[in-house]
């Protein structure tokens, strides 16, 4: 029975990694979620159950894990095919860490554990973007590929899907503050204006090339330096209370830089190393404390593998 | 006598690596400028001789060897230091492949090895683009950063200036046209649009991103699918007659791919390996030789040492 099963660990995703819009991401150690992925002798997919977020579908159609599934066995020429899975939720919907990505990722991986892996890597996030597209009405890569490849990636086109997975340099640490309010997705993304000034784009594509660069050179001075997105960042930091606080008093105690994760509302700082990690939560936490908003705080690595069995 | 004069290989170089349009760019083992620098008894600089482009002017304060040095002996504190220049240039004013920096470059790197190397890099790229400014009205860095540092190099910023040298990949080649028309770099800055599309922003530096990658991974093939300008590009083409031909045909024969050097005229594609390098040579002058326009064809590897002693 047990061979029947797949367990894995389904991590959070920072996307948006600061001038990296759209297009660089990264993986958490946590917050994750764990799922299962069990062989069913009934046809069709179903979700058993849902703990830590009752409000999200259990219909497969309505359910990113559910949808990313049904890709999965298209592909694979079963569509009928019995699976059935469990959702602890960990990471809370809507907090712009990768929810949904860690859903359909977790599914997606675990099935094709499950089924003596059939399927590359890319063709998972293929089936993984498939519920990003119910989440969030388009099919982005951006946290799925890092939830499945695990490390930094970068997307560098749709059209063809042309994912690459960047090096990550060895003590490099995150820490997110999920302040617990709404930032829809969609309003994130009205706010931007559909053109901006050469200049400034020159001046991101300028930090891109640098930031990929510290990671393969472990370049954490660089990488502090590159951490600087002046396109989105600007229209987006209204959406966050305190933003700009948050981010001069953490690098004043140590963070490399940091940014908006996702749409919001999570703000993610890198760090060189744990301790460096933990103070910057601590400064954190005494940003927000005053300030009458839930939160929570995640102090992680880097998580190079992605989505695990555990 | 020896002892106080300093030879020097300059080289040209490319700026505007496709997608790393004003930042990114790498410097040629061909085609390059000699040049000399030389200790004399009389005070200020003079330039002796300017063989290959006699309209240059010999003034100090009007040539950018000239600026260039000026700019070194005001931060040496010795603004009366006695040198002769004299300047042998191979690559043509106005070709796109920094005829100006190479002169500039070559000048401050002689006399820094000539006065036992009182500066950084750093500090002779800072000099080398007070050249710059002389001949194109800005101080910019992408092509006196290559000549000086070597390989490729990053300008992630001006303010503060941030240089990055980039890793070269072993293998690495570049065939250049100079096609003998004039473009001034004036008509091709003022075409440019200073608002550009979001969307296009965001796939150039995702290509960005991907380069660098590319370069520090000897991804070939990940080079190849990066090298691409979606913004300027596709405005400035018009300016280089029969410009996509040359570029499809460079491709079909083996080319990585490539785009216009700096801001033209010259067209830069780049090869892994010699022989797809001299293929690419062959293609484009199958492409120009019916077309009544005067040209020259360079190969060569990337140069990773930047300007040298002779």
């Amino acid at each position: 029975m047990n061979s029947d099963c797949i367990k894995v660990f389904a991590p959070g995703t920072v996307a948006n990694v600061a001038c990296g819009f759209d297009v660089i991401g990264l993986a958490l150690d946590a917050p994750g979620d764990e799922m299962t992925v069990r062989r069913k002798d009934t046809p069709g997919i179903t979700i058993s159950s849902i703990e830590g977020a009752p409000f999200l579908s259990k219909e497969p159609g309505k359910n990113v894990a559910g949808v990313a599934l049904q890709a999965f066995l298209q592909e694979l020429g079963q569509p009928d095919m019995g699976l059935d899975v469990t959702i602890k939720k960990n990471i809370q919907p809507g907090s712009g860490i990768g929810s949904s990505a860690a859903s359909s990722a977790g599914a997606v991986v675990a099935a094709n554990l499950l089924l003596g892996k059939p399927f590359t890597q890319e063709k998972l996030v293929r089936f993984a973007m498939e519920g990003e597209r119910l989440a969030s009405g388009t099919a982005h890569a951006d946290n799925v590929a890092p939830a499945i490849m695990g490390g930094f990636t970068l997307v560098r086109s749709y059209q063809p899907l042309d994912l690459i997975r960047l090096q990550t340099p060895d003590d490099l640490w995150v820490t997110v503050i999920h302040p617990q309010i709404e930032v829809k997705t969609s309003d994130a993304r009205e706010i931007l204006k559909q053109q901006v000034q050469l200049k400034d784009a020159i001046r991101q594509w300028g930090n891109v090339g640098a930031l990929v660069a510290a990671l393969y050179t472990n370049d954490y001075g660089l990488l502090s330096r590159a951490l600087e997105d002046v396109i989105v960042e600007p229209v987006r930091a209204i959406l966050i209370p305190a933003f700009y606080e948050l981010k001069l008093k953490c690098k004043e105690a140590g963070a490399l830089g940091g940014g908006i994760s996702g749409s919001g509302p999570s703000v993610f700082m890198m760090s060189r190393g744990e301790e460096n990690a933990r103070k910057t939560a601590a400064v954190m936490d005494q940003v927000y404390a005053p300030m009458g908003v839930d939160y929570k705080i995640y102090v992680s690595r880097i998580n190079t593998e992605g989505v695990r069995q555990i």
